[in-house]
């Protein structure tokens, strides 16, 4: 049974995900509470396995419905050997990443429809959606512009594909908030990350009442 | 436009599909009609590198929904890459198991159920569904006694999951042949394999009036 909190992360390039994880992390963990950091595909060989397929450069021919049903494979596999077992246990899971970038990336900005994304991604998770969703809402300039300044993050093809599909990935986080405003928080992710990192604290302690300030059994 | 003909190939393990295509590819290419023989992955490399991870000795601990999802993926780049442009030029196209291999062995023997398995592959497929099915039916007991026979051919890990498994894969084929009773027919796959091409032939020639016989475009 799942008695832990599972929040994942969503965002664009350069959104600064990975600082706000890192901050999080140690600020949740100092309040005595277990913690899981993952991210898909998370270290399971299988799941490294079918993202090696994604991003093999020598793929440059693959179909955007094989790729989106290849991450919905990715995500199963993590989600059922790693997030599950930890929401079981009652810990805390945090996600870099989850559903709504194949909604956002795969659904709206390729053009293949959300609703579709929806139907292999359902099949994927059944019933372990997201406690809270994080959406880091940055410009797509300001995130490439981050990227390009960070010398030890390696480019990747995604991160090549131009302003326009990063506008068009904006686009499909800010129809998601729209339609799951109680699932989905905005994060204005323009601001320093001592300001995110303190905005996102005060919205779980509201969202989760007492379970991050102690180690009260739900 | 797709002006030619999708044929597929079904049936449990050592239900001679491989010599039915032989014998047909013969006789249909004697008329000469143009025709495509596959299989997936087919040879393309996305679809090869999906196929090794999920035949990967190593990965046993693959959950049955993550391996749904990697077939629907390798489905998908084959099915784009190679079966639909030469449907396009107007070939036949014969394919060794498709769609309905996903929904008797995933959906129905492994438990996901047909629904969920069609949902993904509906995906997967979009318009392309075959013309024609067939579906050589034979006893597991019959089939696996072929197999333990040739020598020459490997067994996989599918092969050892015994007749059980087997035996509700024929009620998977036998629930889908009711189901689509226009677009799947079954053959007789105990009788000797001169007998099955015959009925074969002969329901090509009836459902496809003239196309197999002569070159007329339709």
């Amino acid at each position: 049974m799942k008695t832990g909190r599972f929040i994942t992360i969503e965002g664009g390039e350069g959104a600064g995900k990975t600082t706000l994880i890192d901050g999080l992390a140690k600020r949740i963990s100092k309040l005595g509470r277990s913690v899981l950091i993952t991210r898909e595909p998370g270290g399971i060989p299988i799941a490294e396995d079918i993202r090696g397929v994604i991003l093999d450069a020598g793929n440059t021919n693959m179909d955007a419905r094989t790729e989106a049903l290849l991450y919905a494979a990715a995500r199963r596999q993590h989600l059922v050997e790693k997030v599950i077992p930890a929401l079981n246990k009652g810990e805390i899971v945090i996600c870099d990443r989850f559903i709504d970038s194949s909604l956002a990336y795969q659904g709206y900005a390729r053009g293949i429809g959300m609703d579709a994304i929806w139907e292999i991604n359902r099949f994927a998770v059944e019933e372990t959606m997201p406690d809270l969703t994080l959406w880091m809402d940055v410009r797509p300039e300001t995130g490439l512009a981050r990227i390009n300044k960070a010398s030890s993050r390696e480019i990747n093809r995604l991160d090549l594909e131009g302003l326009v599909f990063h506008q068009k990935v904006q686009d499909g986080y800010r129809i998601l908030q729209q339609r799951y405003p109680e699932r989905i928080i905005r994060i204005d992710a323009e601001q320093p990350s001592e300001l995110v990192l303190e905005q996102v604290f005060m919205e779980l302690d509201q969202r989760f009442k007492g379970f991050f300030a102690t180690d009260v059994k739900l």
